[in-house]
């Protein structure tokens, strides 16, 4: 797979093109540090947004669903897709509003959903869901059972086409507004932790694992601080 | 307006349908904590999805974009879409995969957009969602201008048709799990601010606006602290 993105019809980035980023690695950071993805399909003529969990292995997205699902059989059935992962970043607040903005690093999605089968294949994809939303989490959790597989719908979105764009940096005022006397800059944003909730059934003594304890910032990180 | 949503084909809940909520407070509620709206609509037959910032005034939502924007010229034709916005609360973390999940509300609405003309009606808009993303910061800036709002593309999307899911609290293991030795619980995750950034040309001695100090949780609250 090429290092760089091929540019599209529909990736090339016409407003804001210097917020383009065509890295295959810029792609991949977006994907691995946002938790959720919005999913969009077609059904009955109309666009239909759902969020999703998923998780990236080399250069395919996994989404899992319920077999029972309406919209994971429609995605199953190979109908189109666009899937996006937005991180905010900040708030930018320019001297006037049209100027405000926010800070953001996003990744646009565009492709077919193919369906996983195989109970290999279907646990790997899972595996790769679980620790993407909690790194170590596979190895400390009961193993998933043949009858939970066979209830798990799992698709598989190559990543053939897409577009990365972020803002960073302060606002950018029309020059005859900087020297208004109206504050402007960036209010960053992150997304932040606090201390984890036990189960209400957890026998007593079962420790904090290290898929939770370290969530926040690889090792060390103090629990409660900041973004991931 | 009902207080009601009423329930359609496409916003009846067939999965986890103890999760919806269908109160139109529920729907405002979500609507007014997001900060970032993922809208799909369909082009060339397929599903297109991109993050927007976007307010709410009453049953109205709006977003706006650049008259040059290809997306929003497709919306403003009165493309169908659909408008998803998440809140992520927590990382629910089960006894075994399957089990885990996200604690989240989240709100998705079907309608189609339409163009809002008309200088004062333009300007309207701006300010919903200029004071969506900082309540306070209309007044604080410089007055849009016509030429500005000429430039502007502005679309209201009515709230007709929309579902609002919500998950809290722990997991739910399987009852034959709950005696293993495995963690399990709820990572609390939310939306939180840094110190603001004052934009390099900014005038020494313009102090941190009202919009911005209290932008966390209202008056009094301590920038840095929690989430919105």
């Amino acid at each position: 797979m090429a290092r760089e993105l091929a540019v599209t019809e529909r990736t090339r980035v016409h407003r804001h093109p210097e917020r383009a980023q065509t890295g295959r690695a810029a792609l991949h950071a977006v994907l691995d540090e946002g938790l959720i993805a919005h999913v969009g399909f077609v059904r009955d003529g109309a666009p239909v947004v759902l969020p999703v969990a998923y998780g990236r292995d080399a250069d395919t997205v996994y989404l899992h669903g319920s077999t029972g699902s309406r919209a994971f059989r429609a995605l199953a059935g190979g109908a189109p897709l666009s899937l996006a992962v937005t991180l905010l970043d900040g708030l930018v607040l320019a001297r006037s509003a049209t100027h405000s903005s926010m800070n953001y690093r996003s990744a646009v999605v565009f492709g077919r959903g193919e369906e996983v089968t195989g109970e290999g294949a279907k646990r790997d994809a899972l595996r790769v869901v679980t620790e993407h939303l909690a790194p170590g989490r596979w190895a400390e959790v009961r193993p998933v059972t043949r009858k939970e597989l066979a209830g798990v719908l799992v698709l598989a979105v190559a990543l053939d086409e897409a577009s990365v764009k972020v803002r960073t940096g302060p606002p950018h005022d029309d020059p005859e507004d900087l020297g208004l006397p109206i504050w402007s800059g960036v209010l960053p944003l992150s997304l932040a932790t606090a201390r984890p909730v036990p189960d209400p059934t957890l026998a007593p003594g079962v420790p904090v694992p290290h898929s939770v304890s370290t969530w926040v910032a690889g090792p060390g990180a103090p629990l409660g601080g900041g973004g991931r």
